[in-house]
């Protein structure tokens, strides 16, 4: 199931053929389809915007690693406690850092987990703009900085925690259901 | 100046010919680029993906009038007290709506607006799933559908809602300054 | 209109002669008689109260300038989302700062405005003293100290803080609406 | 002690005769001159201005009871968690209701107390302002009118519940103390 | 009464030898049977457990004297608003302190005592634990350590404004009510 | 490891034949002494108040299942973000219920499960009387005798909820580590 409110659209969707081989491509990597993208694939314009800022963010050029990337998507799903992406996303962790451990200390709370400075620097930037957007400043830019980050790697940082932000909320209001393999994977 | 993070990596960047041309028709249409597009731009692909999602969401088909999707823009903007989001999309308010005011009541507190039922759910929905996500549920998407919406319209307004706590994150975090011409507009 | 709740009681009233003529000045030196007047002159035993203290506190000796206590009336209003006195008083502080700017950077989010060291300490009391006044402690007032601030100046800041605290909620439980005018003033 | 901000100011005050009269007058009636009027009485003008409010909504016409007036101001301290407040209007509420307990019950928690549908409404508004003023709606009024309250009794709920918002917050900003007579009060 | 939901359930306890004996050792010493208990005594299993628990961390060997952690008590029964904790135990800060001004202000608001550094940090430990608890990490050990407290020590604070944490919920939940003779006492 | 603050303490305690018999018989049980045993062993009077007190509220009997009693468990914890006792009491509810998805649901949003209006209407309470114990009242109490609750019932609801706002401060006030097991248990 792919949510509720999106269920219905999905049926009436016919899915072009760049769309059906992009989710066949999923099927081979990662052994499924998102159920995020069934969700967005009502309006193949929708699914496009949304793969290519995902796919920007989460596998594109930066100083982060990938890893980080889905650290900052988990400690993020955490505050706003959504099923979707700490299904997901925790399952990456625990995939891409070969720590199962890390995957469920970062879902449930990040400071339980034994991070790098580095990373805790990385993370208590981003769930403060997840927890108090209004109240960031310079200081919590210097932190950064002071951790060793660049401004471009701020930018990355930033985008990143703001993008699940919006998935969390995505997810939330239309009842996005994970696949149940997730639960399962790198265990 | 279009943010303290960025104003280095935009100096940077080389504009391809696709990205001038489209901040030549911002010009024309708009009398400004905006700011925003200003801080993507130091990364032609990021620019891209946030132009296509924004533009497809504020300006594609929607059973949402444009009105109707600024107003969530900066009623969200209000409880995120987000300073670029609130003076660009309140500039947009007033300039859909004829009504100043109006504008300035959603950036304010939308409650002090007189509005109709259906936009009242609207902004209620939309504000909730800001401020506490994790507690969104079928009663509230039942409210939207009890006040006119569809299933389709609430998928528009959860991922309008959910664009700008991505949006207003992004701006705070790198402390986006918003374009000077918005503050006289449509006064 | 004035508000909801005073519309009524405001019909049966008879102004005497000392309102008559203190609205009348408010209309020679403001250009309107503001809403909030006319909400308390059901009572002129109240509406007297009311304006001595607002005068005494906005207009009366003290070591701010009227345009500091204007600051701190704006971004107390702003962490309570209060519209009436967000109209009013963002439009004196565009007026006498001369910067329409620095008046809708306050309303939005007085982080987002470039301030003095001084003026930021001011405000970072005020609205903590907004938001948590149970946490207050020395060290809140030695910050002020340390930005030059007189105990005499604390005393000023803090009551001037606590009246927008009180002013807030009056316009919120009774709905009142500010005169249109200030709308479109100092823009 | 009257407060460690206002207490340098103090001394150099020299009390008119009019404000040793009224001091002279509060010994008498009250058996102690409150600390708050020696705190504001380094200023008469400050002084004079709170006074009139204070005494023409504690004490003035009114269709709220002066207990039930002295029961918002100590649940609105209660949820400001004010020492001051506190202490000499749970001392009020002691003594005008002739029930100890009473005063203990809304200082701690007003949910404790067993309190008419009336009252419980009354109190619901008042803490509800205090809380989240930016919340409140026609559904708030209409509540208050459904209990049996007049828009004039609203108007007098909002504005004592506001009146100690403001009151908590210059008390907590210059750690203001309350006389320690009040604490033996109407046990 | 001892609490609506417990009244019942206690009406067809019947209480052994050893109940018996206990209720009669808490009349002799403290002139009453604390509510608390009769509510528990529903079954005797569940009371022995309370007891055991209570009667090691509060009158048990510590590094921490009975009024600190009896003060533990009253500040985290303030945060949670606990009529029947603050009422018991703020009676016991009075009788233990000899202050019956000091009972008065933890139970308000423990910032405004006069406290040593030490009882300080203590209590900022166990406010920080009862509003935040998924903040705490290694500098808050290591502020109490600071201050001059054991590793053993910390462990005492922690489990004493844990347990409030479960007695006021209970409480809370079954609107349990404390006996009257507490608010006399050691006034 | 069980937790920086008691490492020490427990290097030092030399365990009665009593407790060595106990914790064999959890190895032979659950294939582990759970952490947090190890942790309140230093002090055997501390770890045998703890163990009564747990094994009468999750064992005992009750109108709740053992299952109910440790979904109560996670959802506190998952407001809480207790690290600890998501880890073995999310480890429960999968090997309780034999669903998987189950355990991990109610860790991360309750809200997400599948669940009955019993079990609904169970939460809810848990939720609300974690997150503002304050604020519970009648209407509360009466939503669980709607759902088909007893008043023994609600007792066991309250304490058990109560008991692991307890539990989740302690283990966040010593950084309590779980067992490793626990992760990979019943998945």
């Amino acid at each position: 199931m792919t949510g509720k409110v999106t269920a219905l659209a999905l049926e009436q969707a016919e899915l072009s053929g760049a769309t059906r081989a992009y989710f066949a491509k999923c099927e081979e990597k990662l052994g499924l389809v998102p159920n995020v993208l069934l969700a967005y694939a009502f309006d193949e314009k929708k699914l496009r915007a949304f793969t290519d800022m995902y796919n920007d963010l989460m596998l594109g050029d930066s100083g982060l690693s990938k890893l980080e990337r889905e650290m900052i998507a988990v400690a993020v799903s955490s505050v706003n406690h959504c099923y979707y992406c700490l299904t997901a996303h925790g399952a990456a962790v625990r995939q891409l850092s070969g720590d199962p451990r890390l995957g469920e200390q970062i879902a449930m709370n990040y400071r339980a987990a034994e991070l790098s400075p580095r990373q805790k620097a990385m993370l208590d930037f981003a769930v403060k703009l997840t927890e108090s957007p209004d109240k960031m400043d310079e200081a919590d830019r210097q932190g950064l900085r002071d951790a060793g980050f660049t401004d471009r790697d701020i930018w990355d940082i930033a985008s990143t925690a703001a993008f699940f932000n919006m998935s969390n909320r995505v997810a939330a209001a239309v009842d996005m259901r994970p696949n149940d393999e997730y639960h399962t994977m790198a265990r």
